[in-house]
């Protein structure tokens, strides 16, 4: 039986995440890498699950978080999150959780697009966003360490 | 925007649990009482989505489990459980996850529908099967307590 779009949608008000990490990096202009990632969690129990998401937005992968001892589904590159995951949620909206989450970081995603990470400003702009969302707790800079990196880049 | 009820599969797949627990109660002439609920846990900041699902069935209602900390939507009435969440999930099936205790659970309902449950031979078909559910890692007591238990009873 086909996979309904709503269902996947009711897994993920659940058990998704949409999250935006950053990491330094001396090698990029602006020093600090910006990530984001759509993940959906699921006890070992559950992988098969995570495998029907897999097959239904036809990329990213599967791995064994062991921070937390369970699966994910994750998708990290960017062309697969604006052009496979942010049009299901455009159609097939979140109702209640993590809308303010997804919203930021469909914008962000398409800063990225814009390349608008790249700059000093831009990158500015997509912390201040990306701290604004729910799970900032997993992050591993502050916000403010973040600024204090970039006040000393001069692109 | 009305609930699509794929999307309550969706949520239930990632989020729900079917449990038939027992209690002891010398005033049944089995000894035992049948406990069935269909719950689905969130974390706080996701309470508007059982707020929904409580909407969505119709029946059941709200509660804080302080156990795992987090809130339960939960349907423990045999009666919605027989005429409003099982033919939901005949309707929108699972897929994967908990299939197994859901056909289990359905079983059990009907066969309470059915008063097998107020009789020794029922109860032991009864308890037989609710222990193959996946989910028996939160009784509080073991099939062989129970099963000796109603060796000792006379009806």
């Amino acid at each position: 039986m086909e996979i309904n779009p709503w269902y996947v949608t009711g897994l993920v008000e659940g058990e998704g995440s949409f999250l935006v990490s950053f990491s330094l990096r001396e090698k990029l202009s602006v020093g600090i890498e910006t990530r984001p990632s759509f993940s959906v969690s699921q006890h070992k129990r559950n992988l098969k699950v995570l495998e029907e998401l897999n097959d239904y937005f036809g990329c990213g992968g599967i791995r064994f978080d062991s921070h937390d001892q369970t699966y994910k589904y994750e998708v990290r590159c960017l062309e697969d999150l604006v052009q496979k995951i942010i049009p299901h949620f455009e159609k097939y909206p979140l109702r209640v959780s993590k809308t303010n989450d997804y919203e930021i970081f469909k914008k962000i995603c398409q800063s990225m697009k814009a390349n608008l990470h790249l700059s000093v400003d831009g990158i500015k702009g997509i912390i201040e966003s990306a701290y604004k969302m729910n799970n900032f707790g997993a992050r591993r800079y502050t916000k403010d360490n973040l600024l204090r990196i970039l006040r000393k880049m001069k692109v």
